[in-house]
Order: structure tokens, then sequence, then C-alpha cells
């Protein structure tokens, strides 16, 4: 039976990605050798790293005043790194959500935190829109997605002030205007590659003005001037990013996946709003392209394990919601085909028929 | 022809890991879905996740004292993580190579090092022996094995404070004597799995003593409290990392895995020291049974381009050495089979009879 893989992270690859990656597992390049055990400075590889950073560039339209690195530690470690090498004293952040909030909660270690608005009054169904930027702000980070809740900033906030945000959810699914941002960071296991690196694109005239020293792995500095290879980067991570960002380019870039994305979610977002068994969680209008939340009506309650059931049966995967909203969570990133939304959608009006 | 995989790190697997995490490429433990793109709460990954860390315990013999949690970002993260996790005031390290030296220079940020010793006057030809602890040092840090260098603490230190090993490019090549150690780190990439994860084995009573705040991620706590999934750790290289503990404690464990490595490396330097035109870089009693590192002979000098052409067209992979020492280097890590360093020894005497 077809699987149907609506994970919210680690989540669905391209298939081209993952036999790409399969092949390289067995045979590297035409080396003889596994992708597991090649040196990351031999001629191949480096080529993947840099192949795989020019592709990000080119894709995202990033200008030469910003670069692009690779690490590990995943985003919850960038929560650390982004203050410790760009706020000198004081940062505003917006709580959209549990990343969000984490986010200001490392920022904390490291200076003062001006959270301009929240929206957990409402358990972060909705993106907060009237606030006031301390004057003092170096720096707005926002959460662009939240994976957990189902919300997105269609519209990225207009400030005096740089911008840093946290994509791990939505990078690639929209155009970027990288002038507006000192830093976009996104663990790569939702739209990229599979877990174990994360994406850096981080303005290079914003570093150097904190008076911290900067211990050398959590300097980007470091990492900029090596070409992302200061250490022994996550290799095979690297190359499967490589791979999903040439099907990207071949799929037509980012505008033509942004418009797929609003398809699909479409497709999803009307079955929820027309079945009579399921409501949506959050704000209409800042409803996720990437994670549709939604529950079973409170006079249907009670059907929800056997929706639970009944859609598993139907190869539907990962569509539990995350304990903090409970329901479904149905993720459609950019390498989830409309077949599988329609799938998903056959099957809720299956079960309405039955109930 | 049969290519053998000499690489310093990344290196060789053994073909049970590659086979395995290229068959879970496709198709992981029956879910129909790719290793890439699997959740990390998924019961499937959180199995494997437990199994790796309990085999890790049982094959090294690690006691209840001590927890394993697997991370991002390599040793060289841990250079800094071990003295801001361990260090209140003072630390003493012994200075044996480029590694040491970045440990050494990381704790730096952290607290007072003591370099007990440094064996940089000779290039780090040999291993330091005799030496005093400041007395008021609170670990010993030690590198077991000099990657670039080719040695090897054969015997491990006594002091009477609690050591800390940098074993990168040792680790699970000799069995090791907890109680002595507040932490043991390694990046994987060498004798354990592809690049992407490091394994860290820390004594729990050791943390929590120092009074600088600590941000959540690189707080060692944070990582044991939750199992080593405080956020989405590197799927796929823990995953090969549990295919080669299996193939480790089938092929009996870690003594006979010793055995095997001292047999290989005889084999090797044998043929070096019989050899007329190559000679050992280091000290006889220091010689790494993991990084054999040999050069031409003064009198031979300018056969080295024509022996590194022979040996690649021979298969041998990864023989340059780096560039700190220059000649050649052979990596015999746990996977690589003695039928590959005799191939090299045949290599090597073939080229001796041509000149």
């Amino acid at each position: 039976m077809k699987k149907h893989n609506f994970y919210a992270g680690p989540s669905i690859l391209s298939e081209y990605t993952i036999k790409n990656t399969a092949d390289a597992v067995l045979n590297f390049a035409g080396t003889g050798l596994s992708l597991l055990e090649v040196s990351h400075r031999g001629k191949e590889f480096v080529a993947v790293n840099d192949e795989a950073r020019a592709l990000v560039k080119e894709l995202l339209d990033v200008p030469e005043t910003h670069e692009v690195i690779f690490l590990g530690g995943g985003a919850s470690l960038q929560f650390y790194m982004i203050p410790f090498n760009l706020m000198k004293k004081k940062a505003s952040y917006l709580d959209t959500g549990t990343w969000a909030s984490n986010a200001i909660k490392e920022a904390k270690f490291v200076g003062e935190v001006d959270v301009v608005a929240s929206s957990a009054d409402k358990n972060y169904t909705y993106i907060p829109k009237n606030y006031t930027i301390a004057p003092d702000s170096e720096y707005f980070h926002i959460t662009t997605n939240n994976t957990i809740y189902g919300t997105e900033l269609h519209k990225i906030p207009e400030v005096n002030i740089p911008l840093v945000a946290d994509m791990s959810s939505d990078i690639f699914s929209f155009p970027v205007d990288f002038s507006k941002y000192n830093a976009v960071y996104a663990g790569a296991q939702k739209n990229l590659a599979p877990a174990g690196v994360t994406i850096i694109i981080v303005r290079k005239d914003a570093l150097g003005h904190v008076d911290r020293p900067l211990p050398t792995m959590l300097d980007y500095r470091t990492h900029i001037k090596k070409d992302s290879m200061f250490n022994t980067p996550p290799v095979l991570p690297i190359f499967s990013a490589l791979q999903t960002l040439k099907w990207y380019k071949e799929q037509g870039g980012i505008k033509v996946l942004q418009k797929k994305n609003q398809e699909k979610a479409a497709v999803l977002y009307d079955e929820i709003d027309r079945n009579k068994l399921f409501r949506g969680t959050v704000a209409v209008e800042d409803r996720s392209l990437m994670n549709v939340c939604f529950v079973m009506n409170d006079e249907y309650k009670e059907l929800e394990d056997k929706f639970a059931d009944f859609a598993k049966a139907a190869g539907m995967i990962g569509i539990k919601g995350h304990r903090s909203v409970g329901g479904f969570r149905a993720s459609l990133y950019n390498a989830m085909p409309i077949e599988s939304v329609k799938a998903l959608v056959q099957t809720m009006q299956e079960f309405e028929k039955k109930h």
C-alpha cells in the first residue's frame, strides 16, 4: 500500500533525494567507496559542499552581503548562537510558539530580550500583529512558521531594524528579501535534508561587533572563513541537501514551489472547512501552508481515535497532532505531492460518510 | 578494481554498516519510508537510539555512574563543552598534537589551563611521559590517539584527579576503565559512523558543579535528561552507528578488535621497518595502531610522488600524509580488513623491487 508521509519533521523528501542518497551510500560519485566513508577533504565531497552552498544562494537569491554555512547541532543550538554572535545588549523577539519561546529563553543567556508580543494567551493560534519594537533593540527575531501550532507569518513584519528569522519549517517555500535580514537559520530536516545539518545564512558585516569572546566553534566567522569546512561537516545530510536543491531547481525554483504549496494547502483547508466532522485550529489568515492543524468538532470528539485508525489504515503516516494542540496535523512540505493531500481529503470524506 | 580505504576520517566502515544503511535509506525498519524522512519520535527510531546507547554501554563496559549521549557539532564543539560543563577554575591538558592544542585553546575561554607537557618541540612525534599535574587542577585532559601525527597513548597516565579523554580516533579499539574518567568523547567518523554525530560518555555526578549559567544545548544534563533526544538528533549517523556496534558485538567485542588491530598494525610497521625506502615518523613505543605515519627515507625522497601514484594505481585510497607531517599515512581503523593492510604492504614491496 502507498504510504503518505505527513510527518512534521524529519519529514518527506523527494524520491530524487532518497534514490540518489541510497545510490551514494553504495558508491559515491564513482569513487567505489560509500558516501559514509569518504574524506570530507576529498575533491568529490568538496564539490558537493560548494555546489550545495551555491545552489542555496541561487535558489533563494542570496546577495553577496550574506554567506551560507552548514553546521551540526540543530536550530536549537542556533537559538543561542544567534544572539551570541549578533546581540550586543538587546534584541526583540516575537513569541509565536514553543520554538520561538525556546529562542527567547536562550537569548536571555546573552542579553536583554524585549518580547514584543505573544500569542500564548490563545495557545498560539494566531500571529500577533500590533506591537512596538524597543527603540534600542538591535534585531527583531521572528519564527516564520510554527510547526507545532500550524501558523505562519504570511506577511514579514516591516520594522526599522534588521530581522533574524528561524525558518526551520518553511525555508525554500517562499522568496526571501535578504536585505532585511541579518540572519536566517533553519534545521534542514523539514524542507531540505535528513536530520543532522542546520543551514545559516548570515550577513557578514553584522558579525564582529560583540565584545564577548567567542569560542571557535560558536563563532560564525570561523565557518565562513573556512567555506563551511572548519571541521568535519555532516557529510551525508549535506549530500542529501544538494539533491533536494537540484530537485527544487528542476521543479522551477522557489516561486513554483510556493504556488504548488498554496494549491496543496487550499485542497486540505477547503475540506477541513467543508467537512462537518472537522475544524481548523488557527486564525484563518495565519494558517500555515506547511503544517495544517485540525481537530474533530466538539460533537464528534469521541471519533478522534477512530479517525486516527481509519487514516492509518488508509496509509496516512504521522498525522497525529502535537500533544500541545491535540487532534491532527498534516505537514505538506515541498516534497509532498498533491496526490497525497488528495488521498487524505478522500479519507476524510469517506470517514464523514461512515459517521 | 578493489579499493582499499585508508582515509583518516571520515573513514572505512564495515560492509554490514554500509549495506544496512543503504537498505534503510530505501525502507527503514519495514515502515515503507526512508530512514531520511521518518520522525525521530517514531517508535522505530526511538528503538534505534536506545539500542545504540545500550550497546555502547555494553561493549565499553560503561558503569551506571556514567551516561551516553549523541550530539551534533563534532569533537571540535566538545573542546569547548567539556570545560564549560566540567571545569570550575582550572584543568590540566597534555599537548600531543593539533587536536589537543585545539582543545587547550577552547578550554582557555572557560578557565585556567595547565599544559603539563607538550611534544610540539619534535613535531608531536612522541607522547610526553614525565610531568606534574598542578595540585589544584580539576581534571586531566588527554587525546588518546593523535590522528595527524600517528601517536597513541598505549598506557593511560596514572594521576590522582579524574581524566577526560578525546578518543575520536581510537574509541572502541581498546577497553576503557571508566572509573578513571569524568568524560570520554569522540567524533564518530572514524571508528563508529559517518560524520555528523559525536559520542559523549560522561560521569553524571561530575555535572552541576560549575557556577556559570549553561545555555540549554550546551548543558550535558539537558541531553541526559531527555535520553539524548532533547532536540532532533542526527538520525542517519546514529542508525549507522548502531549497525557498527552490532557488527562489533558479532566480531566478539572490544578485546577481539584490539587484538586484530595489533596484528594489522604489526604487519604494516614491520614492512616500514624492513623496507629500505621507508621509515616511520614517530617514537616506536608511541606508534599508533590506528594511524600509521611513514615517509620515504632521505635518499629516496624524490620517489615520494611516484609511490603515491603507484599506490593509487594499486587501489590504495587516502594514504597521503597530513600536510603537517608529509609523506604517507595509512589509517587502520576497526573496519579495515587485514587483507587491505597486506595489499598495501605488497604494494610497498613491489615498489621497492622496482627502485
